[in-house]
């Protein structure tokens, strides 16, 4: 029975545009796909994907494991859809398939099984948390030494591979610029402490106000969730404490910008009365009036990376779980537009 | 040998249930997943998912095929990102995974090696365009009677399952809106004319100010790519032609905030100089100043309905091929801010 080897040699073409076009992996000029199906046909050989996957282990599919939600339009949201557009672009260049899993952040998910049934060669873990449940899940996964990469939340204790961005390092830059413009009354909207990068931003807030000599007051620290409502919600509190505040920095663009729609609906003078600082640098950013100073996270890049280590990692060694698992920390930008109340000539530092 | 069902029995659940363990398929709860793994390692049965899929024919994949298009964040766009959401949870609840294809536009895609290859089950064409390469691919399929479903794109001729929203209509009643309010100079922005929606909007444009008694004037017709940049570009015109403008329809909204951000840089009161409407209704919509008069599109309920139409045809026959192709359309709404200059009440009609 003829086999892959003897279709590429009698089409002219290598093996894997063999594969390629037989397991309908695109894209593939029509000219070499028809060269392709006909010495296919001649030698009487299909290759079916699933079989020929099965054989050597292998899906062709990386994939991504997502949060469910309720009322949450994922792929709606800057953070999702972002770091999705990265990973898309380096598995596209790879002849991967995406496979998207939903998993209930109540309920343990089985990773493990993922890969024992062979329906991905890799994954990435978007949106984890440090609730119980998703933390004995990356439990039972550190022991297996598994190409699985969580993305932007840290398992202190667990050796996974990572890719994050130092979301510390990015707040304490941001409130330093608020101190720096002379600004000391300065407040805080965190999202939900679930997320690492939660903790993380309140560490960089803390420890830039406290090299300041500014105390940490807690009353003017805010809790969302990361939507625009809850930015809206938060807008209630913060007009009736104006007269304590004097800049906001906000642990999401879609919260600040909940939060300057409602105190613009109250009348309140932006950035006169209040300065803002956003973060993420989501499209939405340039769009408010006044326009959103904020720090930019480089997600697109940070899916690009992430899918590109675990595909090579699988690709050059039969051996992964020999190789110890890699921890990409990626740096953010502070991006200075007019919710400060500062241009970038004022800055002094 | 043991059988699903002496697994099923044991544990005291449904063969779906067993199916969904071991095949990683969530979400379970944790009791259920360690019940049907006991029963299964005490019977010694594992299922690999890929070889049972191979054994039924099934991958459990819903496929969805999008387009490659240079330099677009493709899930950052209101368009995907919503259809996505919709097809995301149309997916989850019936526990398939969604397995993500990219598509070069310039080629023909083998729709048909996707299914003989068993990498999906059913499939999402988004983003098709009328182009050649993209036709052909179509007329490929259209013999096979296989479960695909193109979104939003008009293929004359080919009997393929279709959802669609009516994009006439709702450029008909944009337009109309403005001509009630007393606008007779109604320039138009569309996107490019490959897409069957474009034509669709130019004909409903076309339509209302024929109705109206406007003549046509191909001078104030502009041509866009639906992309921000090319709204601020068609700003520059706008602007030279103002003396001629009295509105401006734009086929979404992107180009919208682009063109409403190009004219604010050049001192152009809006609407007092002039009155836009825009189209999709996106999140920016809410967030630009004047706030943006749109049609809204219900993209996340196109996702859901063509996702759980093409689930269900392929879960209650064996047949499917029997069934004739549906074809979905849904309405639009048109949504009433400021950027038109009309309040609510001030509708005539």
């Amino acid at each position: 029975m003829a086999n892959r080897k003897d279709v590429a040699k009698l089409a002219g073409v290598s093996e894997a545009t063999v594969s390629r076009v037989l397991n309908g992996i695109g894209p593939m000029k029509e000219s070499t796909r028809q060269r392709v199906m006909a010495a296919a046909k001649q030698l009487n050989y299909e290759l079916n994907a699933i079989a020929a996957n099965f054989a050597r282990g292998r899906s062709g599919n990386l994939g991504v494991v997502l949060p469910t939600l309720p009322k949450v339009h994922l792929f709606s949201t800057h953070y999702f859809s972002e770091i999705l557009g990265g990973i898309g672009e380096a598995v596209r260049a790879k002849g991967y398939g995406l496979l998207l899993l939903f998993r209930d952040p109540e309920e343990v998910f089985d990773y493990v099984s993922l890969f024992r049934t062979q329906r991905v060669d890799a994954c990435i873990v978007l949106g984890a948390s440090a609730l119980p449940t998703e933390r004995e899940a990356m439990e039972r996964l550190a022991g297996e030494n598994l190409p699985i990469c969580v993305m932007d939340q840290r398992f202190e204790g667990l050796n996974i591979c990572s890719v994050a961005t130092n979301h510390e390092q990015g707040s304490y830059e941001a409130v330093k610029h608020l101190i720096h413009n002379g600004y000391r009354r300065i407040g805080f909207i965190n999202g939900s402490l679930q997320y690492s990068n939660s903790t993380d931003r309140l560490a960089g807030y803390s420890k830039a106000i406290q090299e300041a000599g500014i105390p940490y007051d807690a009353s003017i620290v805010y809790q969302g969730n990361y939507s625009r409502t809850s930015g809206r919600r938060v807008a209630n509190s913060v007009y009736e404490d104006l007269h304590k505040l004097d800049a906001l920095f906000v642990a999401n663009d879609r919260m600040a910008i909940g939060l300057i729609q409602g105190l613009r609906e109250k009348g309140v003078q932006l950035p006169e009365q209040l300065a803002i600082v956003g973060f993420d640098d989501s499209d939405a950013a340039s769009m408010t009036e006044p326009q959103l100073t904020t720090v930019k996270v480089p997600f697109y890049e940070m899916g690009r990376q992430a899918t590109e280590r675990l595909l090579t990692r699988i690709s050059t060694s039969e051996h992964e779980n020999e190789q110890p698992p890699f921890h990409e920390i990626l740096d953010t930008q502070l991006i200075i537009r007019k919710s400060c109340g500062t241009v970038k000539d004022q800055l002094t530092q």
